[in-house]
């Protein structure tokens, strides 16, 4: 596309041009101003450039030649130029010391590149380009303005047909104009927050439903419900480990009360009032959060009673309104939310019971993909990485021979059920290996559906326990 | 009672004795600790007095007789003593000057006492002394600690039978022992908090019957549901008028975020680091709360689409979690919490539709009353104090001629109805009148089982319009 432009506009100076999701860009000054009309003279001078099928030859120089060759204004040009190549002798300086340097040159073009290309020019089947922006060089806004040319290639027009088609069905399906055309939800950013779906009529008829199934398939498969609140002291997420630290940064900031005690009976004020109340009285803060998940919530249940091997598995399963703050920008309609509905549960079994109990989740989520017609799936095996349980850099609970027990356990659940499952390393929980379960939207988008986790450390933490058959203590999985 | 213990034990000397609910106690300062194992001989001295018959005269004294008398040990006493009456010299103190001070007798006994009393002691059919604990006089600590001698009283023994049977009925039905026992919610107060119940498989179970049940109801009644978040930003309340004064006290505390906005991303960070973050970003504070009331989420609804006297009336319901930091003093196992599944329910109409559907939700409170077996049922209908609308005491939205409106049809829809109500003055909410559905327990306490509100302030507020049948805006009630 450079040596296109450069043709067209021979005083084209050039930043950068990298590869991004599902294209390229590249950032170009140029006097004359860039519009869709221009596309097609430029793809028809592209296309001469694959027509001639010029090799993309890799070519390492000094630091001191890149820099000569940049005031002589030969990179990102086709010859040398009056003009120095202006952006390229910043783009060395960002350029490490340690790192070579290199060109790629394909016909007259030369220019600064770390590569990798496709060998030739002919090996590009179909490309088209798609739009224009404009943006401030290294993305500073007191450098110049640039025009960024986004394109798109493929191997041949078929894929490239399909990939534009796709585009079209997202835009098509998407759950954010069809929720809207509809009425089954709207986010109101000013009022309720974003993130924060309030859910229609129509909406909320068919979270129900979907609610009402799930309720049954669990019921049959030997769950029982439980219901938790949305809040909790901070205790309760300092003993499961989210708090201080591990989760903090998803979780809502708490509210904080200061609760007088005289006596028995507790006399709150809020934080305000807190701050002139008198200080005769011994008060403490205490903070009450959001809940991020249920788990901590169904362990104090568990614990709630004393417990047999005659009530295990216990199976808890609740529809948990979880509340995450999730950054705004990663927000996206219903699919990344700040209220997440989660239906959730929670098995509590003895160690020798855990394969039974594991693989019947995973036939469950099959049993729900043959309801929905989900046809591709694959169960993301994510364990942990043994030099990251200390140190600077720890990820994982220090407990080494859990991790390998119940690693193996799942590795070898897996194995036996024939499922299809992919083992990602450095991708575990905290507190324990895991499996996401991908699937793929018709359009061919991939999305995380469940997971399935083991916590090994958890049990501990809660001190959870059960009465086994000789009616010693024992620690449930 | 007095008499009967100076009889068993001459040097007693009386402190307060006042009328409590259900009965009645008397201090007393005694060398011999009273036991259970005494009340039948102090009953049998009572018994004695009451066959005596005495009339119970009062008699009217200045405050130097009183002192004298207190100082000769003539007070709370069946003759003088060698003892002053001690506690009497203090009791006499807290009498102010422009109250007048009264005695009465019966028998030989003379005390301090403002009265009221029955007229003789034969007039007492039946009582019981039921037990004893300790107090400080005055309940002060730095005061002598006291014998406290509770009793009860009755016009006649199947008064009396039939009281402490309520109360074994009450001990047995205590719906926190029934909880207890089989196994259906817990209260986690240290790792969950007071007033949040924890509902068990078999508590769930009756919760999600009993919303099965209602939702088959509403929906026959024509009623939509909703689903909304537990949080909204403080906007929200700031438009309904909750917040900043009208009801803040009763709600949780704000999460604070400092959220930045960058172009149309906003960038959050959590307080802590807010308050370490370069402050060259623009950023401003926002507030989120849990929600009290299903009101100002279920109203932005309503103004999340056009709305057509068509879609009238809109019934929208919900079970809202809410959330409500009561005084700890004030919980009381699930009957007053901090958590509040509560069955909500708004409806938009035409005015002229208004008494059919007012109508229309009191005739739902009687069909459920029939399901549960509940009798016994009052409306309470709550209207305002024209004098409360302004002026430093103010309680009420100041619009007395919606008031007047609003409370006149209310009034003529129970009145057409026959609908058993009373109605009580100056307790309606501050945004319109109500009535609260009061019904007795089978031990006859009673409870607010429900509230049906007219709220005429909030359209305004938020907005809220449809469209007539000649297209032109109007506001819903």
């Amino acid at each position: 596309m450079a040596t296109a432009l450069l043709r067209l506009w021979p005083d084209a100076q050039f930043a950068s041009g990298p590869p991004v999701e599902n294209g390229f860009y590249y950032d170009v000054e140029l006097s004359h101003r860039i519009t869709p009309e221009d596309f097609p003279r430029i793809e028809a001078e592209m296309k001469q450039e694959i027509q001639a099928n010029h090799p993309f030859e890799k070519i390492v120089v000094s630091r001191e030649k890149a820099l000569t060759d940049a005031r002589s204004g030969r990179l990102g040009a086709l010859s040398e130029r009056s003009a120095p190549s202006k952006f390229k002798i910043g783009n060395l300086e960002d350029i490490p010391e340690s790192e070579p340097i290199s060109y790629y040159q394909n016909g007259d073009f030369i220019d600064l590149c770390a590569g990798p290309h496709v060998m030739r020019t002919g090996n590009i089947g179909a490309f088209k380009i798609t739009h224009v922006a404009s943006a401030y060089y290294k993305g500073d806004e007191r450098n110049p303005q640039l025009q960024r040319i986004y394109g798109t290639a493929f191997k041949n027009k078929t894929e490239m047909e399909a990939y534009f088609h796709m585009l079209e069905e997202a835009k098509r399906r998407d759950h954010r104009k069809i929720g809207a055309e509809m009425g089954l939800f709207v986010i109101d950013t000013e009022y309720v927050g974003s993130g924060l779906p309030l859910w229609l009529p129509k909406g909320a008829a068919i979270v129900e439903e979907l609610e009402k199934l799930a309720k049954e398939t669990e019921f049959a498969a030997g769950y029982v419900r439980v219901k938790t609140p949305h809040i909790a002291k901070e205790k309760l997420y300092l003993t499961s480990g989210h708090l201080p630290l591990l989760y903090a940064e998803s979780m809502f900031p708490p509210m904080e009360l200061s609760e007088d005690v005289e006596g028995s009976k507790a006399v709150a004020v809020k934080r305000d009032e807190a701050a002139t109340a008198s200080t005769n009285h011994e008060s403490r803060i205490t903070r009450y959060y959001l809940k991020a998940m249920n788990c901590p919530h169904h362990h104090r249940i568990f614990a709630a009673q004393p417990r047999s091997y005659r009530e295990l598995p216990l199976r808890l399963a609740e529809y948990g309104a979880n509340y995450r703050y999730e950054q705004s920008g990663e927000l996206f309609g219903l699919m990344r939310v700040r209220c997440l509905n989660m239906n959730d549960a929670h098995i509590y079994c003895q160690p020798e019971k855990f394969a039974e109990e594991f693989n019947a989740v995973n036939e469950m989520y099959l049993k729900y993909f043959k309801i929905f017609g989900i046809q591709k799936y694959v169960m993301r095996f994510s364990t942990h990485d043994p030099a990251r349980l200390t140190g600077d850099n720890a990820k994982f609970v220090n407990e080494p021979a859990l991790w390998k027990q119940t690693e193996d356990m799942v590795r070898d659940t897996l194995e036996n059920s024939g499922i299809n499952y992919v083992e990602v390393p450095n991708e575990a929980a905290f507190y324990g290996p895991k499996i996401d379960v991908q699937v793929w939207s018709v359009i061919g988008r991939e999305f995380t559906l469940a997971t399935n986790q083991v916590d090994f450390a958890v049990p501990e933490r809660f001190g959870l326990v059960y009465k086994d058959r000789e009616n010693t203590e024992k620690t449930p999985l």
